[in-house]
C-alpha cells in the first residue's frame, strides 16, 4: 500500500553506506513516510548492506527509486527543502526542521508535492542541488560538534513532519476500567484514619506544627493524584503497620 | 570541558551492539549532552565497535562511567524518564519527547538532576526499570512500526532537549530554598524499609502477588515526586505506625 500521495519523498544525494540508506527507511516508516529516491548512490542499488539496518523496513527499500541526477529526482517536487550543517552564501530561507516540517504539511495539504534532499555523508549537498531547493533547513545544533548522521537527519526530519500532524497531550496511561481516580471523600477518610494513627503513635511530637505537617503528607498523596484501588492499598499499607491482624474499620 | 552539571545524564540500560552506543554518543554532542552511562552493557565496556560510529565524539565514550544495576546509575537523579515504545500498564505520566524535554528543562534549571533512561535494542526496558521512573516518554511514531533504532531515541530526546533552550521554560512549584526533590538513592531506601516492614507485618498475604502489589505502591510515591523533606516525614509515619519509640534505622 502506499502513502498518500502528498506524503513527501525523501531524495539522498550520492550516499555513501547502505547501511544509512537502510536506517534512512527504518527512520521514515517509524514515521509514517515510504518514498525514498536515491541519486547516484555510491555503490549502486541495491545494497545489500541496507537490510540488516532497515529492521523490517523493507517496503520502503522494495519501492525505491534511482536517479542519474537531482533534477530528474526532483522534477515533481513543487517546494524542495535542502538539509545542510553548513549555512551557505545564498539567499533563501532557512528553517529549522520544526518550521521546515510545519510548512511541508501546510503545502501538502493544499495538494502540493513536497521534496526533503540529503547531500552525501562526508561532504553535503553541493552547491548546485542547494541553489535548486526553495529552502534550506538547518538543525540548529551543537556548533562544535554539528556533523549528524544521514539517517540520524533524515529522522529528524521525518520526526519533525509526524509531530506536526499531532498536538501534544500529556495524559494519564495505564488506568485500568475499573479504576477511577479516587474521590474528595475516600482521601479525607484514608488522611482522617492516617492522621488518628499518627496521633496515636506520638508522630506528632510538638502540637503547635501538627497542622502544617498534616497539610505536608496530605500534600504527597494528594499531588500523586491516586486512584480509588490505590487508596484500598494504602489502608493495607496502614493495618499492616500497625501490626493488627484484619482490617479494624470498614471505612473503605 | 565538562558540560554545565546540570544537564542530562543519558543512561543505556543493557545495550547490545557497540555501534548504538557509539552512535548515541555522536548524537548527545550534535546536541551539546555528554553524560553517558551503561548498565551491563552486552559486551563489556569498552567496546571496539563504539568508535568508528561516535565518528568523533570520543569525549563523550572516555567519560562513559559503567554500573551494575539501574539503581545505582540512577542513585543522583531527582526526575528520571523511562522512555519506552510499548505503553505500559502502569499509573504514571506519559509525555512525548517534546513536552519531556521543556520539564525536563525546567527542572534542570531549578537544579534538579534529570536522567533519560533507554532499554536494550529488542526488548526495550523492563518493568522493575519503568516502575522507578517518574515519567514515560512515547514517541508518537507509526503505530504499525513503532521500532525505533536506540540511537535514533536517543537523537529524539537529545535534540527536543537542544531545540528546548530557546523555549520559554514553565515554572516549577513552590519548592522552599532548603527543600529539593528526593533522589533515586533515598527513594529506594525508603521502600526497601516500607516493603521490609510490611512483610513483617503480613501485608502480602499471597506471596504471588507480592511483586505487582510492590510496583502499586512505588507508583504512587514515584508520581508524587517528593521531597528530600518528605521522604523523612515518610519515615517517621512508618516509624510512628509501628509504634517503637524513637528511630529504628538512621537511614534519613
Amino acid at each position: 500500500m502506499k502513502s498518500d500521495s502528498k506524503s513527501p519523498v525523501v531524495i539522498l544525494v550520492a550516499a555513501q553506506l547502505g547501511e544509512n540508506i537502510g536506517a534512512s527507511a527504518r527512520a521514515m516508516l517509524n514515521c509514517g513516510l515510504d518514498r525514498l529516491r536515491l541519486v547516484r548512490p555510491r555503490h549502486g542499488w541495491p545494497n545489500p548492506h541496507a537490510l540488516p539496518s532497515a529492521a523490517g523496513a523493507d517496503r520502503v527499500l522494495e519501492t525505491i527509486e534511482v536517479f542519474d541526477t537531482t533534477a530528474e529526482a526532483v522534477a515533481d517536487v513543487s517546494c524542495l527543502y535542502a538539509t545542510t550543517a553548513r549555512l551557505r552564501d545564498m539567499i533563501k530561507p532557512v528553517l529549522d526542521p520544526r518550521a521546515a516540517a510545519f510548512e511541508a504539511r501546510g503545502r501538502a495539504t493544499a495538494g502540493e508535492q513536497v521534496g526533503w534532499l540529503f547531500g552525501p555523508e562526508r561532504a553535503g549537498l553541493d552547491n548546485a542541488d542547494v541553489v535548486a531547493a526553495h529552502r534550506i533547513v538547518h538543525v540548529p545544533l551543537n556548533p562544535e560538534y554539528a556533523s549528524l548522521n544521514l539517517a540520524q537527519a533524515v529522522l529528524l526530519m521525518a520526526y519533525e513532519w509526524r509531530m506536526a500532524e499531532h498536538a501534544e497531550i500529556p495524559k494519564l496511561r495505564g488506568v485500568k476500567e475499573w479504576e477511577r481516580a479516587a474521590t474528595q471523600a475516600e482521601l479525607d477518610n484514608f488522611f482522617n484514619r492516617l492522621e488518628t494513627s499518627l496521633d496515636a503513635g506520638g508522630f506528632f511530637e510538638v502540637p503547635e506544627k501538627r497542622p502544617s505537617l498534616v497539610r505536608n503528607i496530605r500534600n504527597v498523596f494528594t499531588r500523586a493524584q491516586v486512584t480509588n484501588q490505590e487508596v484500598r492499598t494504602l489502608h493495607g499499607i496502614i493495618t499492616a503497620l500497625l501490626g493488627k491482624p484484619g482490617r479494624p474499620d470498614k471505612t473503605t
